[in-house]
């Protein structure tokens, strides 16, 4: 078994599944929880994503032979200095932050000769529900795993990782850091952005209550993302901010766009807009987009 | 029995659950449906969604006691003029339109002295599922059904139509057509809009098929209503367009606060927002806004 001892810091719904995953498919000998929350990580323990609680990172990585970083993005620079002089040469590090330029940045001026240890990854498995609790083994089945792997990782150490990822049942495939942080942005950070920000505004309006009174369904799938954690999401648009700024202002131009029609009654051009936008989200549920 | 003869003018979605929620929950003694696509028409017979077709509206209305008319709103004009000079004097009128201005207009313009007829109304149980193949007898179960009742209208007229939905399990409200109209740009309209505008940009760029090939569960629930009836949904943006301009400008003065705070990097109020939004949207969850 390449790794024997497994560490997961940060136990949160992606490291807690990460756990009971280990656990569903008979790998990972020793699973060593590491994290801030005392109350979540006992909870983690209790539903057997973990074997144990060190809560010292830097104790806790000693003997392991995987670290898993699976923290909101700001707090893994930090991490790696805690964990950089005890983890063992032949040790892999790896992460789940949703943004890959920020964390490979932090690893280069942190990990130094060390680089070729950690091996960039990002498991697309979002919810808005957070914590162990909210934890499940299954949460990896046919989602995507996309590992950013930097040109210093040991190959045999990127297919071991990648074939741990694929036993869970994700789909795992390869990109640039750069590449992932701007399919991202286009494609979960601005509609994240774009929920959080209709619902912040609507909870400001004096007329609120008589609004979400009548919010239905469309409103709550629409707004779903807007339960997402946010200190994770805060994390996110710092670290990806120059994409997620690309992306509102190509979002805010579609928006002028749809005022002059809005403005001009143009109903031709909303129902080619509408129609266009349906037959595009339809290729997509059908799978031609995989 | 207030309502023996129903007949159902557009029976999609909405018209066809009216008619299987008629079936189901013994009411209607005898439901016509009369529409513009013979396909749809018959698998609302097929269904039992109605008793018989009548392709030609003016004749299907003469011994109506209700007709509801559950066509895109741009259609209601034309309907209004065609079963004018053929209905009972004692028939009530509704429909379901998802704007009341514009069909109060119409209704004011072409029945005249027999305003007092139409009842407007609005369910709100859109899906992102069209057609008589999508209705369900449980559509309106716990659902809002806006009523804008006009002064004209028969106190006992309003309560046997607010007592047919409230016996198909609808919670039953009261607005002025204004208040509907500018209630819904914010939590219904303006949300669809996004969503289009998202699905049809993303579509619209030369690596849309990467992009939609990592878009994940979040991205597919913000952007489920985009797959809504385009004609539907241009008729709605054409009538309400005043108030759903007002929406996009009020959004776009949004997206510019957060550009901002994108550009400074400002964590902290991106927390706060962030924060703020989870919270309202938990309280709506909780029904406290209900």
């Amino acid at each position: 078994m390449r790794f024997g001892k497994i560490v997961v810091i940060g136990v949160g719904l992606i490291g807690g599944s990460f756990g009971l995953a280990l656990k569903a498919t008979g790998r990972g000998g020793q699973v060593v929880g590491a994290g801030r929350s005392a109350a979540n990580m006992a909870v983690a323990l209790e539903r057997g994503a973990i074997d144990s609680i060190e809560a010292d990172v830097a104790a806790a990585v000693q003997d392991a032979d995987l670290v898993l970083i699976s923290t909101p993005v700001a707090q893994i620079e930090k991490i790696f200095l805690s964990i950089k002089s005890k983890i063992k040469p032949n040790a892999v590090i790896t992460d789940a932050g949703s943004t890959k330029r920020d964390v490979v940045a932090a690893a280069r001026a942190v990990l130094g000769g060390q680089i070729a240890q950690f091996i960039p990854a990002h498991p697309i498995a979002g919810a808005e529900h957070s914590g162990a609790a909210a934890a499940h083994a299954g949460l990896f089945r046919d989602r995507r795993l996309v590992l950013t792997p930097l040109e210093e990782n040991r190959k045999e150490d990127i297919e071991a990782l990648a074939g741990l990822w694929a036993a869970f049942g994700a789909r795992v495939s390869r990109m640039t850091p750069e590449e992932h942080d701007e399919v991202f942005a286009a494609v979960s950070h601005l509609p994240h952005l774009l929920a959080y920000a209709l619902v912040s505004d609507i909870g400001a309006r004096p007329n609120a209550a008589q609004l979400f009174g009548y919010a239905a369904g469309g409103f709550r799938d629409f707004t779903r993302i807007a339960s997402s954690h946010p200190e994770m999401w805060r994390d996110i648009c710092v670290a990806n901010s120059d994409q997620l700024l690309k992306e509102v202002i190509r979002f805010s131009d579609e928006l002028e766009k749809i005022k002059q029609l809005l403005q001009t009654q143009d109903a031709k051009a909303l129902e080619t807009l509408f129609a266009g936008a349906r037959a595009e989200r339809e290729k997509w549920l059908n799978g031609e987009y995989e």
